[in-house]
């Protein structure tokens, strides 16, 4: 059994840095609202304790997070198909597309004093990485020109702000709202989702984006971790894979629910009777799809530079202790985010990504 | 003293359709939260029972319902600057644009249980015109092709769905939720706006869009009102006049509550120093106004669509005896309604709207 309980701090930053202990009570709600949509694509959970702010819950072994296996370079098969139908079925059955408006609405008011955790997000991935800010850090000197341009850089910080509002105004569905490698245990026979602490009711690109930034960062920091030049460029050629993937399996299972178990309040099938209504309602899912890939590729973005310019970094390019190779690695991950952020039309789909990042690879930064 | 206190069931229909007492809380809520940013726009509240589900406020005298006032042909020289002023800031004020993340996210779960309510906007406005209900009516036998061929319409419904999805996921600010002419009660002197009991958090558009409907529906029923043809060409254009002018006066408004007082956590003030940054927010803030725009037209659109093929009529077209010139009336604005829901693109601003709400009146529908 492993057993988590919520501390009154960030731990990252320690005491001086209050947190609620609320957080447990909305973790032990999503995850429980999770359970029901994906089975045993969570861990099961044995007890919650309010009062300690306590989960107990099955404890994953020999799973490893999935964060620390692709900085060692392990191909994952299943996983894949395992995130894409927890995002497909999360974001799906706690949409307008599944639920009752007002089982809807319940869902979002049970969300919505989940402020602080959602404030994080909301100052550490769109504001701070893009203005002069205490708990901001990058690879110095290397990258103190690109904090700079970033910093200085209205194009993105207006894509950036519009990003964060619709952070904050869009309540499609219940999002994990962490959705990075960190969150995910696993092996190579079975995935678990943990960690659903920011859970809240936004826009469903910010999952999906999660996941998409991380493994454009671990694809970018794999020139750090091999032996010698070229020894991972199979597990590169099974990253970018993948990828395209999880974005590709979560789209047409997302577009298989719809169709199949559209029980919401949202396009009543009532109103799209007859052969000719079905084509236009399907030619209409697509459209949502394009857009849906559209605040992905943003929310992407957002989270591939705050990992490099803001307070929270993540080990896939901390572990690269030679400083110059990391800062190549960031510095062409922080221009693929760029351009992904205010060139959108420049990525009409996941392919178009994956090309991107293999072609950024070939670049070299002036400092390196 | 005025008191009104909530029925258990719609007014409209009748005990067999019951409705919450609770919609008094919400309404009480909301009257108090524009009133904050509105002063004397709403009626003065002296006592809130939500046990009776009573509110006693003040009585307003020698006001009448603007709807009555408007069929009867008076001119309101202070209602345009009046609207847009309730408009601006009941919308801006409590936006992203000016609330911090956390009270905004307080405002959305305080209004999450209105779902009553808002399940009545849900079906009547978006859903059942465009589909068979035991509830529709619509002037017959004149408008029968018209309501057969709108419920076939796949670009209408797909539009009026998209709009729906809208109305229950984007929670941009607290909407008066039912902001039309028979919510409001005034004087030559004095304006005043009644009736919240709809406030939830959602698209500003809607109580915008709301607001333009219903004067194109009074411009429309005009033709029925005039004791002969032309007597009402001066009381129609002062509808079109300040029609414009209420569009023109929120936007301009709403700008500029933005540009001085930006308070919230939306588009970070501390990003956008210096005179280019603040040229370039600028510019996003005109982007933002042309989206809500967009908006405004189509929730005005289906507003317009629902009081005439749905349940809830209104009386600027019911008072119409004739029901040959009454459907006339009907044909031009549904036909109207159409056009600005599924071809946006060909009304850049409100100036196009009362321009082509003019023409459309030249117009003569084949039963006429």
């Amino acid at each position: 059994m492993a057993v988590k309980q919520a501390l009154p701090y960030v731990r990252l930053v320690g005491e001086s840095w209050p947190l609620p202990l609320s957080r447990a009570h909305y973790e032990h709600t999503a995850l429980s609202e999770q359970a029901k949509h994906t089975g045993r694509l969570t861990p099961e959970i044995y007890h919650y304790d309010d009062k300690l702010a306590l989960i107990a819950m099955e404890l994953l072994e020999p799973h490893i997070i999935m964060r620390h296996g692709m900085i060692a370079g392990i191909e994952y098969p299943r996983f894949a198909g395992d995130i894409s139908t927890f995002m497909a079925r999360t974001l799906f059955f706690t949409s307008d597309l599944a639920l009752a408006a007002d089982r809807k609405k319940a869902m979002i008011g049970a969300f919505s004093g989940n402020t602080a955790l959602c404030k994080i997000t909301e100052d550490l991935i769109f504001t701070d990485p893009y203005r002069i800010a205490d708990l901001n850090r990058w690879t110095k000197p290397f990258l103190d020109a690109y904090a700079a341009r970033w910093r200085e850089d209205d194009d993105l910080k207006l894509a950036a702000s519009r990003l964060k509002l619709k952070f904050m105004s869009s309540a499609e569905a219940l999002l994990h709202g962490d959705l990075h490698t960190g969150s995910v245990m696993l092996t190579t026979q079975d995935t678990r989702v943990i960690d659903p602490e920011f859970a809240f009711m936004g826009p469903m690109g910010f999952d999906v984006g999660a996941m998409v930034a991380n493994f454009l960062l671990n694809y970018f920091s794999q020139d750090g971790h091999e032996d010698q030049a070229g020894a991972r460029n199979s597990y590169r050629a099974w990253i970018l894979q993948t990828l395209v993937q999880i974005w590709n399996d979560f789209a047409e299972k997302f577009l298989a629910l719809w169709r199949g178990h559209a029980t919401g309040d949202a396009y009543p099938s009532s109103l799209f009777q007859g052969e000719l209504g079905a084509i236009r309602l399907e030619a209409e899912r697509r459209a949502y799809m394009s857009r849906l890939w559209t605040d992905t590729l943003g929310f992407a973005a957002a989270k591939m530079i705050r990992r490099i310019l803001g307070l929270a970094h993540n080990i896939d390019l901390e572990k690269i202790t030679n400083e110059r190779v990391r800062a190549t690695c960031e510095a062409r991950a922080l221009t693929l985010a760029r351009d992904m952020m205010v060139n959108p039309g420049g990525y009409p789909d996941i392919a178009a990504v994956a090309a991107a990042a293999r072609s950024m690879r070939a670049w070299t930064p002036e400092f390196s």
